[in-house]
């Protein structure tokens, strides 16, 4: 049976948008929304649901789907504005209201700060010396930069941080649609570490807010950096996980001098923002030095993570032979 | 202290890397491997981890992190093969070993089989009509080459299906770094739908072998489709969601006709892949034909999600101001 909602929304300009939250509230047809299926209990917070409507233009679900089939898509349910996907609301284990839209509870975790610091690759072979000295050289002139202003530089280096995972998840997905093979989970790790690294820039972001010249240089950089990586991962993954290792290694001190900037007082140790005790489970009372520890402390992992990457590759093998190291925080 | 692990295995050609998984587990570093905080019980499945080993190389790990602050990068543990990163032991409810690494007990579903398959959006604007047609007049020439073939129809395509949400997530993870702003977890829910495809493929070529051109083809389209949609995407998100929007309904409709052929018999009704019955939580006698309701039903809700998201751009809003559907299955 065909039937048609009110051509309204979609077109209506006498109806500013004002809050989009109200209008799609106001607009969504119904849907019923389920929670991903964890099997009850995950983390001690919870989620409830909008329960499903009957709808009002009498849409008939196919419930069961089976005898719906041989309907084919006859007796569509004619919709113009589509505002059919209602939010999931989401309680902090104290009952309040998740308030982030980028991770979920079950998400957060609180940061091995055992992790060796100090663990370095030696460079060996003629590539990995390569990977090693073209870190290294961008060393000085990212001191020259940022001089002491850590804070700044660590915004503006997680902006390049986060582009590798996402460049090399992006490509071994593809991959793994091309040559119908499983990835070995390693998609999954490289896009971990990409949203990782972005949830750190959304950390030092609160502390630090990027001026024009800086956001027009992220900008060049990105521009440059993406199609660099890009390039030199299609040509040699094994590079390229092996460079990330190193600018990993660089992240770790560069965290190190801004904890002793943040210790002999030359940068304020302000409370820690609302993101980063939220993703990382910290105290109430954290501060900015808790937030670089556990980050420095990520950093870690992504080092060893990818000097490993690397390695898979040196030993002969593809990623997807061993089993990737999702959820290494 | 500086210590040197012996130069092993790395460039050792003496010792064939046969098993990798052997391989790597003789070669791993002390490292200890945490669970992602999810807060105890999620799911019924567990896991177990390694201990941490006191490394032999007398590696002091830099405990509590503050002390070793001030030490910067000095004392580091030198390391030729980095194989430090070892796996998660996940178990399955009943005990045995979590057999894959692309998806984890809590990100399996039970699909919600009773969504609606009929929705249909009305385009009324001339970009949707255009992206409506686009979508209609590739119906043909897919129907002309596989005729019914349904099997390797469906292969076929999730290897396209897979590719937008890939696209549009990496898209706004960069914008997202280049803006310095939080993206309202439409970044997750567009790479969801993107590893959710490629679950879908990953079930098909259970059941359906590509052969030689067919691969070749795949590689084609790919090439090709990667690029429009990401161009496309570029120049109007609003117009490429609403594409993938009638794709997904397209979708539906061939699953639908996919099911009709299991019914009467034109193809046989084997036993539902492996991967299948875990990802979904199908019973362990499921076939076929209860694999294609659910993928058919994630394609429903990729359908919703796509419609809404160019919804947003209709109403003059950007994606991260409204809520993102994560987890909407």
């Amino acid at each position: 049976m065909i039937t048609t909602i009110l051509r309204r929304s979609l077109l209506d300009a006498s109806k500013p948008a004002t809050s989009i939250n109200a209008l799609y509230h106001q607009l969504a047809p119904a849907t019923n929304f389920r929670a991903p299926a964890m099997g009850g209990v995950r983390d001690l917070s919870k989620m409830t649901f909008e329960k499903k409507e009957t709808s009002v233009e009498g849409n008939k679900g196919s419930g069961d789907g089976g005898k719906a089939d041989d309907q084919g898509n006859k007796g569509e349910q004619l919709i113009v504005s589509y505002w059919g996907v209602k939010p999931m609301k989401i309680t902090k284990e104290d009952g309040t209201e998740w308030k982030w839209s980028c991770f979920r509870p079950w998400e957060t975790y609180k940061a091995d700060l055992t992790i060796d610091l100090k663990k370095h690759h030696v460079p060996s072979t003629l590539p990995d010396k390569l990977a090693y000295w073209m870190v290294k050289s961008l060393r000085w002139p990212t001191d020259l930069f940022f001089q002491r202003r850590y804070g700044c530089r660590a915004m503006m280096l997680e902006t390049v941080a986060a582009v590798p995972g996402m460049v090399g998840g992006m490509l071994m997905h593809f991959k793994s649609l091309r040559r119908f093979e499983q990835s070995g989970g390693w998609i999954k790790a490289l896009l971990e570490e990409a949203e990782n690294e972005r949830m750190h820039l959304m950390t030092f972001m609160e502390v630090a807010k990027p001026k024009w010249y800086e956001r027009a240089l992220v900008i060049a950089v990105q521009g440059v950096f993406f199609n660099a990586y890009l390039l030199g991962y299609i040509i040699s993954p094994k590079f390229a996980h092996r460079m990330v290792g190193y600018l990993e290694e660089e992240a770790i001190h560069s965290y190190t001098e801004f904890l002793k900037e943040l210790d002999n007082g030359n940068i304020e140790n302000v409370p820690a923002p609302a993101i980063a005790i939220d993703y990382w489970r910290l105290e109430a009372d954290a501060t900015l030095r808790d937030a670089v520890m556990v980050v420095r402390a990520d950093e870690a992992h992504h080092r060893d993570v990818n000097h490993y990457a690397s390695d898979i590759h040196y030993q002969g093998h593809e990623l997807k032979e061993a089993p990737a190291p999702i959820g290494y925080h």
